[in-house]
């Protein structure tokens, strides 16, 4: 504790100060809507993806690359790249799809009418209902165990990445207290995971399910130290199970494929930008995760 | 900025301080798993809810009164009362049901083996199929709208809870970055709730499901000023849209008595700390939601 922050009354009432917030001060706002008029592109696949591959991003483009391995050609899509940190999520167009200016965004052309879909979450248990329930099991013990661990996810990450990432890594100062709080509960997350893994191959239980797709970007990036270069800090190596998973799902190819879609990190030969066709994929090679928010 | 928070420098490996942490500080740990022994009551009833009427809490006694208004006796309960400043959630039995320490925790023994759920949009997801895709639409845009919501609000109420009404009200002296960070994400986050609900009698569409049963309990709280004594701080008053919805919902039945169900605060009379049967809600009354994590 210090006595400056100590000190600190808040006001009667909150005051938008444009200067603070950091790295990401210039995207966050307290009000919601578009900042201007701009049409989204819309390519010629039943899905339309607007996204980036931060770990939610990345949530997604997996699941759209095992469908399509599980032979599901409906799940053909366009993948476009959103750049937030252009204020890309605040256009008119993107609003339309999700209101909350996040990615990821889909829209589903493949109807009479377009369906919209925003969070990872929601976007996830779409796709999977869309193609026969694809990794997301029906026996209603299985279904329960999955969706528990994928509301897990939703609910927990916001700690990793608005908490302890933000603190750790893009606040404009150290605030002991704060990083103290997150690497606290980050760990106790990655604890949760690792005795999940040591009684069970995958968290659903002993098959692959979107609750790996949903976990496994996040927790498995900060697993090999590749988020907020926290690996040390967090002593992440002591997680032997979720080590294990982590590299066990790092192998599968749509993994690999849907990590390299709308990145613009890493090595370039790893980045994607825009995905329309399987052949994109075509001399592309596989980098480490970067840090990305 | 103050200097002195400017100057500390995180070492290169966080160690566990046990006196850090603020007013939760005896519950929080980086470890996860059981820290005694403790079985669970188990009633008559197929559904047995281990709980407490955070907002987390209310989603699921209000989806479970919901059900019986809507005439599924199957959804009969008990609803037991989990005391987190005590503990309780760390007992066996608990982290059996759920191994992430959180309150809600569902455990349906209607069938031949006892289904776990845990995270409370988990267990709305899996209730509402359980009785039929109740208050969760089957047509592709209205479920896939439902469930945008609904992952709306696991995503972003940590901002709200574990972000500005932690740092606002429960840390143990004001750090005036964090809260004005958590304050500009949470009136961003009530704009985009007051924008939808200006094109939309529900969060979902034109029915009433379990979008608005999960964001209610945090954002129907908030803008009535009840959560965190924010009211004024955020000037809740003027998302009109918002409270429009809210006052809309608080007057449903069901959620009046969801609201009393393993409730330990405000007025006694309001306070139904176990519920067995629907006769325990006789003589009961209504009081304000009062603030509680």
């Amino acid at each position: 504790m210090n006595d400056s922050t100590t000190n600190y009354e808040p006001p009667q009432v909150w005051v938008w100060n444009k200067e603070s917030g950091g790295k990401f001060a210039n995207i966050n706002r307290p009000i919601a809507g578009p900042t201007h008029d701009k049409a989204l592109p819309v390519g010629q696949h039943p899905l339309q993806l607007y996204s980036l591959a931060t770990p939610n991003g990345v949530k997604v483009t997996v699941m759209l690359e095992e469908l399509l391995a599980l032979g599901h050609a409906g799940a053909e899509y366009d993948a476009w790249l959103i750049s937030i940190n252009d204020g890309d999520q605040f256009g008119s167009g993107f609003v339309e799809v999700n209101p909350n200016s996040k990615i990821p965004a889909l829209m589903d052309r493949s109807g009479s009418q377009p369906i919209r879909v925003f969070e990872s979450g929601a976007i996830l248990i779409y796709l999977a209902e869309k193609f026969g329930n694809a990794m997301l099991p029906i026996e209603p013990a299985r279904r329960a165990e999955c969706l528990s661990w994928l509301f897990w996810q939703m609910g927990s990450a916001p700690y990793l990445g608005g908490g302890f990432g933000h603190f750790y890594a893009y606040a404009p100062f150290k605030i002991e207290y704060a990083i103290d709080r997150f690497a606290m509960e980050v760990k106790r997350q990655l604890d949760v995971l690792d005795r999940r893994l040591a009684d069970s191959e995958y968290l659903g239980g002993d098959a692959y399910t979107i609750a790996d797709i949903a976990v496994w970007p996040w927790y498995g990036a900060l697993a090999k130290g590749l988020l907020y270069s926290a690996g040390e800090f967090l002593q992440v190596e002591q997680y032997k199970n979720v080590q294990r998973w982590t590299e066990q799902i790092a192998a599968r190819p749509a993994v690999k494929r849907g990590r390299m879609v709308n990145r613009r990190w890493g090595d370039p030969a790893s980045q994607l930008h825009e995905r329309h066709d399987a052949s994109d994929f075509a001399n592309r090679t596989q980098d480490k995760l970067a840090p990305e928010g």
